[in-house]
């Protein structure tokens, strides 16, 4: 069960001829692979995903298509926090438990300032020793990407393989300090910040608006010398979140505290989990979020492919820069920019 | 100083051959105009800004681009908070406060959900008496729009025009219940958010993240009955101010109580949009600000374009709705559907 060669860089992947025979597999063997459960063309599919090349691009998107009706019904959790938080022995001691109910559970990553060589998040997957060894988990670490619509792109695809290879609980985890939380926060049914006690200056890496999204705040590490601290963040949160409006779903955001070290309070985060998917199935704002993101999916998809071939332009490279210092130097307005960049790609000019 | 022929309803305005006539300026004649400081002419270019017609567009854009090199420096403040909370009083005292310090301020909406026959904000001038009557404020009410995009994109550009006819001060007044507040935090220097005494349940109509955007918050009514309430709202508000991380500008956001009625708290509101000012001046956040609006104004006005050329685009009308519904019913993945819209859209299909 080991998908080690699907996590090598992609360059070195290409100088193996072994593994470029092996890429050479048509779609309907990736897809009766994923179908049937096997993690290591799971994890080939999700490469070809990852890739840049052309030919790879249209094998995935075969790929994910055949995938589509075969999903299980799953739960999605978007889990981040500020570095440092704990984030990943949360999700092993969450995770166990998870598997101890039955679940399948799969564990994916967006962060898009990752690149390979300089160590993505879940990258070392000895973080999660025990997840890693269970066979009810699939861990698959964060892509190299350049751009967070690509990476957040790469992963509602790489959600949908998951749900078809039969994972029925997806925990998609990032990073806490940027955009990616939107991202995330579109692509999943749950969304939980986990928090450092003392809350205040602990906070300074997680952006604005982040605890806004959240449909359950932990504060973690409360154990040990950290447990009383922990405690009074809990209810400074639970004061501050009490001053903002309820949730269009109904769902009042808790607070809860827990020591992913000791393994207190995952049992009631766990249960808090439950309820909310048996609370928004049952007023089908569950079905609802989800047609809203999967139409949302089909705007960025459409969006981001028209920005690209907008921005690949040979006439648009060529006029950009130019432009762009007019704007700065205030000599012209960026609608009048952008008319020109148009009638550029039209061919008009 | 009358500019009420352009407050008419567009299709009024058609049927009036007068009103046609006087359209027929050529743009230096707008532009000497706006330069001058006519708010006739400033109000009749908005008005070209915010027509459909194709040949007013073109027109507004050569406008808008001629004005951009004479624009004054200016201080862009966004103003929002629910409805009822006395926003059009709080700006009534705040611009008479501003006009005695000599600076002339414009004051625009943004609000994508009004419709002209629905009654926009700001459209009730009365509420503004004393600053509609006052020569160094020009009121604009909010355009009627079907999207945030548009009406967003027009604001703007309206601002552009305000600067060059030597407005020195923008109030862009917007409602506080949906997602205009990041459109406008985006072209404003300053955020204010207006609250309600009794923090909590009065917030329904506020869209969470609003609070995180605001670089002040002010809450209203601390008079009479509703004074000690309104100070526990202020201390609740501070306290949870307080959770949130240091802003990359390194300003503190804090928070004021005010009486709009009685005039108490203004001067201290009016010192901390100064200092916000002195302070983002001398550390630069002011112009990166600025720097990085422009940019995205470009990037907007693109992407918009671009979206509105592909949406129009006969073969894409045809072929949305099937795709939508083979998606939603889970028969196509999103990313498939794109690629046929787009392979549509370049006429490969």
């Amino acid at each position: 069960m080991s998908d080690s060669t699907s996590q090598l860089n992609p360059r070195l992947r290409g100088m193996s001829g072994f593994i470029q025979r092996r890429r050479e597999l048509p779609v309907t063997a990736y897809v009766e692979g994923i179908l049937s459960g096997d993690r290591v063309m799971l994890s080939r599919a999700i490469t070809l995903i990852e890739s840049t090349l052309p030919a790879h691009r249209e094998k995935a998107i075969q790929i994910i298509d055949a995938c589509m009706p075969h999903r299980v019904s799953s739960f999605r959790v978007g889990i981040t926090g500020p570095p440092g938080v704990g984030k990943s022995t949360f999700i092993e001691v969450l995770g166990q438990l998870a598997g101890s109910h039955g679940r399948r559970l799969a564990v994916l990553a967006v962060d898009p300032s990752s690149m390979v060589s300089q160590g993505s998040i879940l990258g070392d997957k000895t973080r999660m020793e025990r997840l890693s060894a269970a066979d009810y988990a699939y861990i698959r670490p964060s892509p190299a990407g350049s751009t967070l619509g690509g990476v957040a792109g790469m992963t509602r695809e790489t959600i949908i393989l998951c749900e078809a290879a039969g994972y029925d609980l997806l925990f998609v985890e990032t990073v806490g300090v940027g955009q990616s939380e939107l991202a995330v926060h579109n692509m999943v049914d749950f969304f939980l910040l986990l928090l450092l006690p003392g809350a205040g200056d602990e906070l300074q890496g997680i952006k604005r608006g982040i605890v806004e999204m959240a449909d359950l705040l932990v504060v973690n590490k409360a154990d040990g010398d950290g447990a009383a601290a922990a405690m009074r963040a809990c209810v400074a949160y639970r004061n501050a979140i009490h001053l903002f409006p309820a949730r269009e779903n109904g769902w009042e955001t808790a607070v809860n505290t827990c020591s992913a070290a000791t393994g207190a309070g995952i049992p009631e985060i766990w249960h808090q989990l439950m309820a909310f998917q048996e609370h928004t199935l049952a007023n089908g704002s569950f079905a609802d979020r989800r047609r809203m993101q999967v139409l949302s999916w089909l705007e960025d998809s459409v969006q981001s492919s028209l920005r690209m071939h907008f921005n690949r332009h040979p006439m648009v490279k060529a006029l950009r820069p130019e432009l762009e210092a007019l704007i700065l130097s205030g000599k012209i307005s960026p609608v009048l920019a952008a008319e020109r960049l148009l009638k550029a790609y039209r061919g008009e000019a």
